[in-house]
């Protein structure tokens, strides 16, 4: 059983096949290399040429249209008119910092701290997911006085220094640090009480962690675990886990980059699904529907610790036009009734998968909440099929699906579609997964 | 003589002080308080209200302009309606992550490589500054597999966990770690050859850090040292250092951040402008004038080393609509002739400050390049005075102009005008300023 570690080459193109696809597209992909160079992914065995984008569908240069079941970055939609509107008209008024006073960022503030539990009662934007995993980071650690970490073993949490450090599935060689402390979480699925198995994980982290000398200043995590293949249920399960994390004097921080925004279709937030009061909260992705806008929420008092010791501004976090963008995104969640929409659709298709699972074998299990629904794809053994995976989609790719891989082994089907997918989309979406599943079977 | 240590304080309004101001504004700033909290950082004893900009002015709520002579991420001036057309017509038609192929990324980085030595030939799209160098020192870190760098005293270089390791000037209390080695670069502007001695530092950060069991990775430098005073002269005394480093096997950052982009008015990189070639090169702030995003260029190799280690990927680094802002940045650049107008009539400011210092004794001594000038303000024994600096920061403001400070001892006027900044404008600051000086004199 391969593991697959380095999710971020799941499903690449490799560069090794230039002579993939027409001549257009290798001169494309041999200028991606020559500019971009060594750390450039494309996604496919023959990458895309994308050149338009409308609600949940892409368009080639070609004027074929691919159905989009990969992106959360643009949850209200590809292009979506109100986000552009917004951030053009701020554009053309002003954009700048944060060190002159701007009543849109404290609407803004507000309006999101009244979705967060009254405990969290301060936001300081950043850029992105990764900029405000890495301040809640220091956060957890200046309050705590403790580095140690605790994350899932096949967690992603971003790409800086200090934040790939607690991603384990970054990693190509070698390991994290041994101040982080790796739950190994595919054995969740095996556990008759998860949630007592997670906790017994956490308080072995904490003794492990302090027994190295490091302490455990916090568990971090995905609240839909994404890259370890999409666990969303049972609900609750972390919340034993966190209460002994902080009956012994540890935090826990909710990355909510992938599960927030409503895309569990419960509530706004993962960790709300779960009935938790984290210490952190973290957000980016969807925030502005693809401008570059993140935050992290805390107490006054971690905030507080954190700006004695060092000063913290970010250039862009909070500009005029961040604010702008990311305001138009929640007026679009609620006129649209996202979250609501995201739980009857994201129903349906999982109804829908579970369905195709009767039939189809190699289905090895369809878990997620709303849209955000992963599906695991199995050999004839019941056993990760990390290749069947790849097979899978890169046909869904030939019948017009955009779709991604997650989980340790690789072999889970991550389906995280714009959140205006719709009835038409899942049924679209069902039949070319019906056809690509067979395919792969066929040549497997 | 006060050290200021944190520059991120500079100029900072003070929180205590929330009877400042009149009604409509202590609310703001009570807002302020209430969302962002402890974090919080707003400009001048009086805080302001800012909801319009245009070219080099900014405007109050109450219909108040200001000439702004602080922002440099609006480099070509605040609201520049292209760049706001090129984001808006972008986000219209697609915004999406470089996982795809688009021609518009090959085309923006082979411009910006055609503008970068020879050798650095491969370029990463990032979101901010601090992602760039903090990217940076991990290339470093593992090309030359040492953990040490060497700064300047009174640099800053980011916000992230690592980055901010690497920057004095952000602790309030504390020191960067034991594997960073500080330049003590206030004494340059004693030294007879300034070259010599910058080398000579270098030569012995590099065997501190190896004394220490780090080893030097690379020497990391903001090619205008922007947080340290401004520092642009003499042209090329950085380049006896580049090469002692290169002899012991240590690379060269130029953190292009505050100078790139043309602001020196000779070239459109700070290094440039002193004949070096480094080994990596980090670029942000005026990039998108004003949309996130930031870049490093490096030699492919080095790109390669790290990617064999770990995978790398920015969501929105690279993004269609980032690369809309950066392109039509680079046209206007060309089109409005920006770097040949910041040598002009940074040269004629520089002049007219040179002016204002045979009559004014408080002015020590004017330093820069182009648009990027520093002008020391001493007391009457010829020592920084950071009182007297804060004090013409807060008359300037109330004379109509917004600047702010720099310099390990904030006694450093910081000049940085978007690049838009004409004669008018230069005539506009020279008065205010010799008034604001006036008023700060007779005040001290």
């Amino acid at each position: 059983m391969k593991d697959v570690r380095t999710i971020l080459d799941q499903n690449a193109f490799s560069f090794e096949r230039l002579d993939a696809g027409d001549a257009p597209l290798r001169t494309l992909v041999q200028q991606r290399l020559s500019t971009v160079g060594p750390m450039a992914m494309l996604f496919y065995e023959q990458p895309l040429h994308i050149v338009r984008g409308q609600g949940c569908w892409l368009y080639t240069a070609d004027g074929e249209r691919y159905l989009d079941v990969y992106n959360n970055v643009p949850a209200l939609g590809h292009a979506h008119p109100k986000v552009a509107e917004a951030v053009y008209q701020q554009m053309r008024m002003l954009n700048v910092h944060t060190r002159y006073l701007h009543e849109g960022i404290h609407r803004y503030i507000e309006r999101l701290l009244a979705t967060l539990p009254a405990s969290l009662d301060r936001l300081v934007m950043t850029c992105t997911g990764s900029e405000s995993n890495d301040l809640a980071l220091r956060l957890v650690r200046q309050w705590t006085g403790k580095q140690g970490i605790i994350v899932t073993d096949g967690a992603y949490h971003g790409n800086t220094s200090a934040v790939t450090e607690v991603s384990p599935s970054a990693y190509k060689r070698g390991a994290p640090p041994d101040y982080v402390y790796q739950i190994p979480f595919t054995e969740l699925a095996q556990q008759a009480d998860p949630a007592a198995w997670f906790a017994q994980q956490v308080e072995r982290g904490i003794d492990e962690l302090e027994q190295r000398g490091y302490g455990c200043a916090a568990l971090l995590v995905d609240t839909i675990f994404s890259s370890d293949g999409v666990f969303a249920d049972p609900v609750g399960f972390l919340q034993p886990a966190v209460q002994r994390l902080h009956a012994r004097g540890a935090l826990f921080i909710a990355d909510e980059v992938q599960p927030g925004f409503g895309r569990t279709g419960d509530a706004l937030w993962g960790f709300l699904r779960h009935g938790l009061e984290p210490d952190v909260v973290t957000m980016g992705k969807p925030m502005g529907n693809g401008f570059p806008v993140a935050a992290v929420a805390a107490r006054e008092e971690l905030f507080a610790r954190l700006n004695r010791e060092v000063g913290y501004f970010n250039t862009f976090g909070g500009s005029t036009a961040a604010v702008a963008a990311a305001t138009a995104v929640l007026d679009v969640l609620e006129q649209e009734q996202l979250i609501e929409h995201a739980r009857r659709v994201g129903g349906e298709l999982k109804h829908g998968l579970q369905q195709l699972q009767t039939t189809h074998p190699e289905i090895g299990a369809v878990r997620g909440a709303g849209l955000f629904l992963g599906l695991d794809l199995v050999d004839a053994g019941g056993e990760p099929d990390a290749a069947r995976t790849t097979a899978v989609i890169n046909a869904l790719r030939q019948h017009g699906v955009l779709i991604g891989a997650a989980g340790k082994f690789g072999n889970t089907l991550k389906i995280r579609p714009p959140l205006c997918f719709g009835s038409d989309e899942t049924a679209f979406f069902l039949q070319r997964l019906e056809r690509a599943l067979g395919v792969s079977g066929a040549g497997h």
